[in-house]
């Protein structure tokens, strides 16, 4: 299996804190050491890491825990391969364009039968059943809207569905970001946590880190975490519901 | 304007020593300090690093110059912003999925009316000339060949038909890579250089490094460095003719 991080805010924030506790389980604490990948939104743009190695050890995350990039949305994810090989086609976050934004998946769990279902404007680079879907997925969400929604309410909705639908195949946790809004759909575990004034210090499970949020923030910022496991001691993490669809907007729940 | 850098080879190469050259010219060396990006294959996999900040300056920069990252095509550019603001979402290269292929492009020069060509399937993020030809041209291929045809030769002819038209817009020095192939136009600048056995020394222009490539390499590797200004002195490089396409294979002109 895997696991997953993603992080929505209402000012752009870094994710070196919490990603500093996940890379460890990706060789160190954890067994997730098939290669990791992060997203990071800046304004419309995305830029992206992908590595096929450990991150525990990865070059390319000591960059990414020592720089500050700040960012309203983040989706990482460190694998354990399940269903693909380890390479860097099939290393999370997948990245595809849909009315002129990036849209970005990673998943956790085991689909059966996903590459089943027919594709038509999206196809898989790798091979993996999580990049199956996430085609799938836009797919449906390109056919149904070929232009962005009015109503955001109704693309909402439609995403809940689609999600639901694939976790009928097996565990689909997963974190999907379209530049604005992360949709999280529990199917086994996901824990989110919310930061918020009056803000206080946090310490790492996985590496001895602390850092006091009250002196890295302002009063007005809002943070979420989400993680397939908690990445702090002594914080209110939230376990989401099996089979639910929580969406993420300035850093808040915005529906279920 | 901007600068280009690509390589493509028989067997994977790391492009350290050209890319050191380049990145002096993003704001050291020469003016092109709008950002920069580079995209490198692997498999069938595409890892891009983007940044909005100099080259000649960037921790990113300086990671992919300390890391072996072994390719068999690269497409690297920095750029001096003509058209479209300096931000995350203008960098090149862009990156698209076509056929389960990631489809690369970069691109030197500045096209009057590209914005007016409508687009369908694939639509630009940023507000750069450059990607919205590079949408346009992946719309052309995908409406003529809905699959990879199994005609190389048509899709190259093809290719270079659609260059030549975008090239009447005004300069179009571009380096395409469909996963396989590397595609060049030349519009007003690109010079290329092959090294092959018996290999020896060379020396950067822009910094002062030198490296004996009969140390680095095997007799039967084959690398083709294109560059928009050549990177190194006493080596032979072969200006490209104006209006001409070359499409780079195993470190060879595969055909014009």
């Amino acid at each position: 299996m895997c696991e997953l991080l993603g992080m929505n805010c209402n000012v752009p924030t870094d994710i070196r804190f919490s990603f500093s506790g996940l890379i460890q389980r990706g060789g160190r604490t954890g067994p997730h050491s098939d290669g990791w990948g992060i997203a990071f939104y800046n304004g419309r743009g995305c830029r992206t890491f992908h590595d096929p190695h450990p991150s525990c050890q990865s070059e390319v995350a000591k960059l990414v825990r020592n720089q500050t990039i700040k960012s309203l949305n983040v989706i990482c994810h460190i694998r354990r391969a399940t269903n693909g090989r380890v390479c860097l086609e099939n290393t999370h976050p997948f990245v595809r364009e849909l009315w002129g934004c990036s849209w970005t998946l990673a998943h956790n769990g085991k689909l059966k039968g996903i590459k089943r279902r027919r594709l038509s404007h999206y196809h898989p680079i790798g091979t993996t059943d999580s990049e199956h879907a996430f085609c799938w997925i836009l797919d449906q969400v390109r056919d149904r809207f070929p232009t962005r929604p009015r109503s955001e309410r109704s693309l909402q909705r439609f995403i809940g569905e689609l999600a639901r639908d694939i976790d009928g195949l097996g565990p689909f946790n997963m974190l999907l970001c379209d530049s604005r809004d992360l949709y999280c759909h529990c199917s086994t575990n996901l824990n989110w946590l919310t930061r918020r004034a009056p803000f206080g210090p946090a310490s790492l499970i996985d590496t001895d880190m602390t850092v006091d949020f009250a002196k890295e923030t302002t009063p007005r910022d809002i943070v979420t975490v989400i993680a397939t496991h908690p990445l702090t001691d002594h914080e209110p993490w939230i376990p989401m519901d099996r089979g639910s669809l929580v969406i993420f907007r300035d850093g808040l729940p915005a529906a279920g």
